[in-house]
């Protein structure tokens, strides 16, 4: 699935992703009013607003760019209907030909995983038939409970070639709290024969003592993103799952809100794609993004939600587009975001 | 809602959540026979035949128990119908009096979390109308993106009498990988400023030299288990979300099969209820759950899955329970866990 991905990119010129993050106040009015008159102030018909919102966008920039990606949570705080809308959207994102990333950001232990694994990227038997679901092309996946909870998914990723993409260093301004943290890197099995297990830790001395001289040259520390994207690559280099232009089914997800870190990882994780969240409304400048790329000019994908759905409310767009063309907005916002990128990576 | 869970904790002298996590594999031939036959091998026909299997166990151990917890991947691999299956559980688990744990473990940047927190636990507008859709009691919250990723959920737990258990040793072999970690515990705001942004991270020495001679008494090591479980107390600690018993709203999970952690976190997390996965089928006892208690007796309440919703497939029980027993069988079995449960308490 990634050679698709990026053979979709190299087609648009355009490492982009439209983030299909729709929420109803997205949504221009005449199109509820519409659909609440037929349905009802109801969940279906909220459901309904945002597929019907999402068909005018997909049309508007399936030309334009190679991908999007849906964020389950706006689909789900709708309940079952919008499940069905989820589905829908991302059906007919195929059928347009874009890579659909589903955002669901799952992971859980092992056997729970696979269910995950199955629901969202793979195939589930009743009785002697089988069925694809919900049926992304990709999905994230977070890492907190370790391989177990990513084995399943790799299992899926290699048997019905699809992809993932790991949270290592998210966006959002308090990625910082555990993901920054400094840890010791010290040898498997070390971990829990040195240390007491007792509140409050130890200090360094206690440590040192433990682990003997050598270990002040010989212990690293580093950041935690920095141990998750390691094992990413490890994960990522499972030679099933690298693809033709050397890329692996295994990516990681990096805030573009981040770019030095970016720069770390993007050497750490060398076959992995990095999807890059955090352009544009979470403050995410195209110069920030060239660090995520390589020297090819591949090896990120740029997400951006709210700037391209909702491009049509913005004060710039009001004056130039009427509710009724926000797919023209959108599209405007996938333009100028385009040569932002290439522009920034030209430079 | 924490005050109600303990009342039922009380009431069953059962600190017992039976978790309603079926897989076709768990439901008898019997019942699915029949259900295919109606519906044809269908994802709605697969969503019935756990609704109708839950339906049954639920109905066999409502009264001993005061709790369930629903894990909501084994619905999601049935798509739609799978997701109203989950819904209906969880209507009907409500309907018998049990407080429902949706075991979600959801987890994003800020915005995207309100959804999620919107959709499991809050309520949703669509036009002027207000829902509640999925409308568990808890739901469980992956905390790795830190607080813009929790806050959310406080919100709602604050504003609808809700609660959520926090991921913090989960009962995997592998949730070592990285919450094991040992992380030095910096002053906040000097985490960048002391190491560089480069990869492979620096040793000890380096770090010692930039830190100053102090740091080597000052600076604690500790795994990264314990610096999520003191985010957890402190989001715990908000006097809005403490019960008339003591505890907050915010729980944490820990595992059965980490009963030495279990310690540590019970003393980190005071006012903290933990949900304990990983008894029975995982390798957890009853003896490993005495740690996860305080000396009241209250603070922990003990999930198992498949040793009582699969009791009917085993060895032992095959003997005594017809598949058409299958309600008894995971009725036995939540006595003898109780039993289990009462012997390691009192001892």
């Amino acid at each position: 699935m990634i050679d698709r991905l990026i053979e979709g990119i190299r087609r648009t010129e355009a490492p982009i992703a439209v983030g299909l993050d729709p929420v109803l106040d997205f949504v221009p009015d005449f199109m509820k009013k519409k659909i609440y008159e037929e349905m009802g102030e109801t969940p279906e018909a909220g459901a309904e607003a945002l597929w019907q919102f999402n068909r005018g966008i997909t049309d508007a920039v399936c030309d334009l760019v190679p991908a999007v990606k849906i964020q389950v949570a706006m689909y789900e705080q709708l309940g079952v209907p919008g499940m069905e809308a989820y589905r829908k959207t991302t059906e007919y994102c195929k059928g347009k030909g874009l890579a659909v990333i589903g955002d669901v950001k799952r992971g859980d232990i092992g056997s729970t995983s696979a269910a995950y694994a199955n629901a969202h990227l793979g195939r589930v038997f009743v009785g002697e038939k089988e069925y694809a679901l919900f049926d992304s092309d990709f999905a994230t996946v977070n890492p907190y409970l370790g391989s177990d909870g990513v084995n399943p998914f790799l299992k899926v990723c290699d048997e019905q070639d699809k992809g993932i993409f790991v949270l290592v260093k998210t966006s959002n301004p308090s990625s910082g709290e555990f993901q920054d943290r400094y840890v010791l890197d010290l040898k498997d099995g070390a971990r829990t024969d040195h240390l007491p297990e007792r509140e409050g830790g130890v200090s360094l001395e206690t440590l040192l003592r433990s682990l003997g001289p050598e270990a002040l040259t010989e212990v690293k520390v580093r950041p935690l993103y920095e141990m998750v994207g390691e094992q990413v690559a490890a994960w990522a280099s499972n030679e099933r799952l690298i693809g033709k232009y050397g890329y692996s089914e295994v990516g990681a997800v990096v805030g573009a809100t981040y770019p030095a870190v970016g720069a770390v990882l993007r050497k750490i994780m060398k076959q992995s794609y990095i999807l890059v969240p955090g352009y544009g409304a979470q403050g995410g400048k195209g110069k920030d993004l060239v660090h995520f790329f390589n020297e090819d000019g591949l090896g990120a994908i740029v997400n951006s939600s709210r700037g391209i759905i909702a491009a049509w409310k913005s004060e710039a767009c009001a004056e130039k587009f009427r509710p009724e063309a926000y797919g023209d907005a959108a599209r405007a916002a996938v333009i100028a975001m385009r040569e932002d990128i290439r522009t920034a990576l030209e430079s």
